[in-house]
């Protein structure tokens, strides 16, 4: 298949050309000695009994953006979803739906993203699936990954293991990843470029959970963005979150866009940044280690854990106010992940 | 949310609306201690090392048809992976892509779809995820189901396993899922009723597996029918399948509407049919017990394992010819799972 072909409602078929499709275009990049056997099922050996499994599917437009794409998303967001549950992921599972009239070229640079966030986060694509849907009955490419990891031993993050007393630290700077897709489909352009930050965490993660029960809950702050992760710990953990606005790393480009989109990047999504709620004593600790790596350099302690009023998020505002942080709604920002 | 209501753009923003979407109408039916939880990804304990892995997305128009609908397709189709590979299924995860406008009558009634068929298949739904996509960039309702099995013991079945002298065996009559969606899609209406096979077939396969390495291949006939899984089976073991057409169970029902259609049922997607290559010494055995099992009653030997020539399906006609059956290019029946 050539570059510049399109992709046909009969790639999608389950004969000839599927398998075309598939061993000219999705395999190579991806091959690996489990996913070439192209059996209806991976066959892999556990490494230990205690499992995480996730999913998740991106629908994010434009499919490339500034800093990523689907491929680089679908990748990473499933890596991190298994990473915030204490697990070091192992392997993933990779299903297209593709719209006819896709161009190969187009899948190819997915395909290339998809190995590349693969290899990165030291994860292996052992099953996978493609689906074509009519002109008009898709929007270019849906990708779906689900994932299995092993969760790493001594590990007890919970949404609802927060206390009261816990400190609340972020591992970087907020909303860069929410802010860059939308200027992207907004066409609008800003002298700062606006960059997302879609990474694999389970790293970073790994090297924070070295602190054992210490850490209680690790979280990224996706859709809905730090303020919707933070209600989420609250209420799970029926405990009060304060944050200072004064300690909220957000790059001024990402502040400045937000405010001529009319956004809060507080509420804007993040692929590359992780919330974690530990032990006090630990707090200094687990920033210094953060800040030694490039994924958590803006690293910052950004609040603490109340016992009262429970299941709230309040933001201490620079001007010595206090305001309740509520869930967003959802209305904001459809599609960005 | 009343079942008069509509799913909304918002409603996959990851806000107040998502978690509305997800504790009213998408938890309640599908309920489970690991589910409930609402974490990033499911925690879980793997009863052996040996697992089995793999993923489908959904994409079926229309979305009910007679004898199921996208969600028992979804449970259905991702257990019978698993059970092709020699697993039992354990866990799945579930993914929704909704296009803004479905009714939640309808989701609801997918979601019910989902739970029954997860119940036969004794199958847990542990992880899941919604995402919303603008009106127009869908189809109603993509879902993607990735699932997890621990592999039986003993058990040797792969594509590349069919050996010269070696029975082949399906376990029921053909075509019945592809023209089923077909005839509702074409608003075709037939005296007989025509009714999709959707089924689990999780516990026919271990009845069949306990014969241990003598089974040989075990294939589910989805996209591309019959023909599509006979040609993977060839060329992965390198060998030649004959089938005879006079032994080939295919309902007059179907066979009539293919006529119609101007369809092959061989080409024609099952979704509750397997394909057996086995032992030649066990065929018998193997055809009464699958005959003793109300998904297996119409099971049957249809042919055998030649040494040559290499890589061919061959068909014996009732008139006593033969002709080469082709792997179907994928042009007949698009979106029929």
């Amino acid at each position: 298949m050539d570059d510049s072909d399109m992709i046909l409602l009969a790639h999608g078929g389950g004969g000839l050309l599927t398998k075309e499709l598939i061993e000219q275009v999705i395999l190579p990049p991806l091959r690996n000695p489990v996913l070439e056997l192209l059996d209806d099922g991976a066959c892999v050996t556990a490494p230990g009994p205690n499992l995480v499994i996730t999913t998740d599917s991106y629908v994010v437009s434009p499919l490339f953006f500034p800093g990523g794409d689907i491929g680089r998303l679908a990748v990473c967001g499933t890596v991190n979803d298994l990473a915030m549950q204490g697990a070091t992921p192992l392997w993933l599972t990779l299903a297209f739906i593709i719209e006819e009239g896709l161009p190969v070229a187009e899948l190819r640079c997915v395909l290339e993203s998809v190995r590349t966030a693969a290899a990165e986060a030291e994860v292996t694509i052992v099953a996978g699936d493609t689906k074509v849907v009519e002109r008009g009955k898709g929007s270019g490419l849906f990708i779906n990954t689900a994932g299995v990891g092993l969760r790493i031993e001594g590990t007890e993050v919970a949404a609802a293991n927060a206390r009261p007393g816990d400190a609340v630290i972020v591992t970087g700077t907020l909303g860069d990843h929410g802010v860059a897709v939308m200027s992207r489909r907004e066409g609008i352009e800003f002298e700062t470029k606006l960059v997302s930050d879609v990474a694999p965490l389970a790293d970073l993660a790994a090297s924070v959970l070295e602190f054992g029960a210490d850490v209680h809950c690790l979280r990224d702050p996706t859709r809905g963005g730090l303020t919707a992760a933070l209600c989420d710990i609250a209420q799970a953990s029926n405990v009060c979150i304060r944050v200072r606005e004064d300690a909220l790393p957000v790059r001024e480009a990402v502040a400045g866009a937000c405010n001529l989109l009319g956004l809060d990047p507080l509420n804007v999504a993040n692929e590359g940044k992780a919330v974690i709620v530990c032990d006090p004593n630990r707090t200094a600790a687990i920033v210094d280690r953060l800040r030694r790596r490039p994924l958590g350099e803006n690293a910052a302690l950004i609040g603490k854990v109340d016992a009262a009023p429970p299941a709230r998020v309040l933001l201490e505002t620079r001007i010595g106010g206090e305001r309740i942080l509520q869930p967003p709604t959802g209305e904001d920002l459809p599609r960005i992940c």
